[in-house]
């Protein structure tokens, strides 16, 4: 792409680093600001500096937070003995928009991924193995996606906690509640199938 | 979506006023740029306000140019009485690429657009037609693409011209109608240029 301007050029470089974003995209969102009011370019450059330069992580389930302890961490109608395990903010965010789960998260940051070169001591699972120590926790749930690197993830935290007694489950996986039998992958028919469960137990979700 | 960080949930806001960027997607990149160096985010930031601040209009074809005169302008080789009509910067660039087209350009900012409030006194229509007064201009090639709006634009400028002694072509059909220009790949557009029609011979086709 030649530029008729190195400041429109610099503005659709730095945009494509954002992953997805191309250069034709970049270009596009670059013009659609350039047609707003310029107040609406100084507030997007301002919030995202303040997010990158004043980010917290609560102390306890590391999750983002604006203060030491978050919001759900310091509410004390959760259940702190349960808790469950998540790679980042976005599931956090999924679970508690089920209002299902009355227990607290431990936010990981990540999964392991030797490719990408992450290992366990660059998520927090050391936190997390001192709080079952502690005796703070009875049962871990596994929410982590269940691709290559979240079995690998949960499988490690597993056997890390084979000779304390705390309780170890993972989330369900099957069929999404109103899809289609015949539009479901194969893996998660099939596992839908051999962790079935009592019928009366269906029923009282209803 | 309900957010455990004030600064979490500003910068997905903002970044979600950008068209085709939904919340999901804006938390998203949002959460790649706090993965990233600090610096990442900083000059993303300062490209984006430095342009909007300092973006600047070539005198003459109303391109984005860091100068007074663009360097397409500026450029003694360049034809100055055979003039492109195009939208905007993008239209440009593309045309650009295809090293077809050795005139100069008019950049309307826009297209005639009744829909979108967009009438011909927001663009730079006039500036064109003092040029073609001027008897600066010998051939206007439209390069508007080819949907109602641009048509509309098309005709509106020919309208003008009546008077005057100035060519007017468009651009071959070798673009595909509705497609928008910068979409098209460089030898069809390179060849709709080389190819361009007379503009009354492109209205007995309607
Ligand atoms: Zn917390
Ligand atoms: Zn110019």
């Amino acid at each position: 792409m030649e530029f008729s301007s190195k400041l429109l050029e610099n503005a659709v470089v730095e945009m494509s680093q954002l992953p997805g974003i191309g250069k034709r995209t970049a270009l596009r969102l670059v013009l659609h600001l350039l047609r707003q009011p310029e107040s609406q370019t100084a507030h997007l450059a301002k919030a995202l500096v303040n997010l990158r330069t004043e980010i917290n992580f609560c102390k306890n389930c590391h999750n983002i937070s604006d203060t030491e302890i978050c919001e759900i961490c310091a509410n004390p109608r959760r259940d702190k003995k349960l808790v469950c395990v998540v790679e980042d903010v976005r599931d956090v965010m999924a679970i508690e928009n089920t209002s299902q789960f009355k227990g607290l998260y431990h936010v990981l940051g990540g999964k392991i991924s030797p490719m990408d070169g992450i290992g366990p001591s660059q998520l927090t699972i050391e936190s997390l193995l001192n709080k079952v120590k502690a005796g703070e926790i009875t049962e871990i749930i596994f929410a982590l996606s269940s691709t290559m690197e979240g079995d690998t993830t949960n499988f490690y935290i597993y056997k890390q906690l084979e000779n304390t007694n705390v309780q170890t489950s993972t989330i369900a996986r099957g069929i999404g509640v109103g899809d289609e039998l015949e539009y479901a992958d194969e893996i998660t028919l099939g596992r839908s199938i051999v962790n079935r469960v009592p019928f009366e137990n269906s029923l009282k979700n209803q």
